[in-house]
């Protein structure tokens, strides 16, 4: 599990070296748990950042991830014409206030992945693909919805980003102050950061009761009680 | 409040052009309520996406966006070079469940801001700006932490991001199934994503009481009562 992923000079963390890691299992927690993406590709020389929806395939060697548009879409063909492309993850935990403006931080886990990516030709994988997508929205939800028809399928591109190199990079817990600044009276910690879903909205046209799945998923990333 | 900004070719939003935005107000609003943007940048070829605190210079004729970091920092010493850069920022509001696979969507805001940045010299607005990025994290912060020193300026580097192009994406509402589906007994509706701060953790150090403006901003956020 804790295999150094391909730590390249390029995907070496150098500001707060301390805070990278390459293992493979640190990385593909911080993609699993991530819902939207950034993906970086370059147009004339100018770098365009697009946030997209992702899943990293669920096995593999080389970590592989997911991504799906139309057809038609400017990013998703560049994408594919085997350009260079990054997709970085960030997952903000929390505030840290420090005493200092100067050491006031944020913890974060992020992960930038340098790859190229190819079309998903063959249906089957194409399908799992979509499948891994969904899933990835609500734990549940593609034994529910209807799956994709053959029309649909073909109005459908699915993109693997494969990943040849990767870092993360990790900041937790409290703020460091200058040892000089810890008798001021100014008050320093953090503030954690949680995502919560709010009470599932159904559809004007909808009158059926909330699926278990979304209740539990729902729970599953409750919010912390505020004092 | 609603002039167009510079629509050009290339940040026209092209696939589900009905989602794009181009005036101020949208895309100002977008910036504001962020606090990690994704910086894109070129480097031999290679796209970098990098996570980053930032803050909107709140005048001005043209966006302008604040980032900042170590003088050593290798993203911001290219990004001062007068290279081609783009920042996205992006909220996810909530996952868009519909009755089939095809048609599950998310809602989100998210602005592609393209332009390039040099470095802030001067001393006031260095600290103005530093001063905007501290109080974008918590509002009222600046006037209780100390405030940087000669030596913290001088090893902090900050970095305005003139916008020159930009264009926001917006979808809200709930999911459009295929006509043919609504009889479906598929739940479908929105799950609304909320951004909520737990209980402020004092560092091992600090014994003062949490400060009215930390609750203040943390009642700001508040999560949705659970079901």
């Amino acid at each position: 599990m804790n295999s150094y992923y391909n730590k390249t000079r390029r995907s070496t963390v150098r500001r707060r070296a301390g805070r990278g890691r390459y293992d493979r299992a640190t990385i593909d927690a911080i993609l699993d748990e991530g819902l939207v993406g950034h993906l970086g590709l370059v147009s004339d020389g100018q770098p365009f950042v697009i946030p997209m929806l992702y899943a990293r395939r669920p096995d593999g060697e080389v970590p592989v991830i997911y991504l799906h548009g139309s057809p038609l879409s400017r990013v998703l063909r560049t994408l594919a014409s085997s350009v260079p492309a990054c997709l970085t993850v960030t997952l903000v935990d929390g505030l840290v206030l420090a005493r200092s403006a100067f050491h006031h931080s944020v913890n974060y886990r992020s992960v930038v992945a340098l790859g190229q990516a190819a079309i998903v030709a063959d249906p089957q994988e194409k399908l799992a693909a979509l499948d891994t997508i969904v899933e990835r929205m609500v734990p549940g939800r593609t034994a529910d919805a209807r799956g994709p028809s053959e029309q649909e399928l073909a109005a459908t591109e699915v993109v693997a980003l494969e990943v040849r190199e990767a870092s993360a990079k990790v900041r937790t817990g409290p703020p460091v102050d200058a040892s000089e600044d810890y008798p001021l009276e100014v008050w320093a910690g953090e503030l954690p950061i949680t995502t919560t879903y709010g009470d599932p909205l159904p559809d004007s046209r909808c009158s059926l009761p909330v699926p278990d799945y979304v209740s539990a998923y729902r729970r599953a990333h409750a919010a912390p009680d505020l004092a």
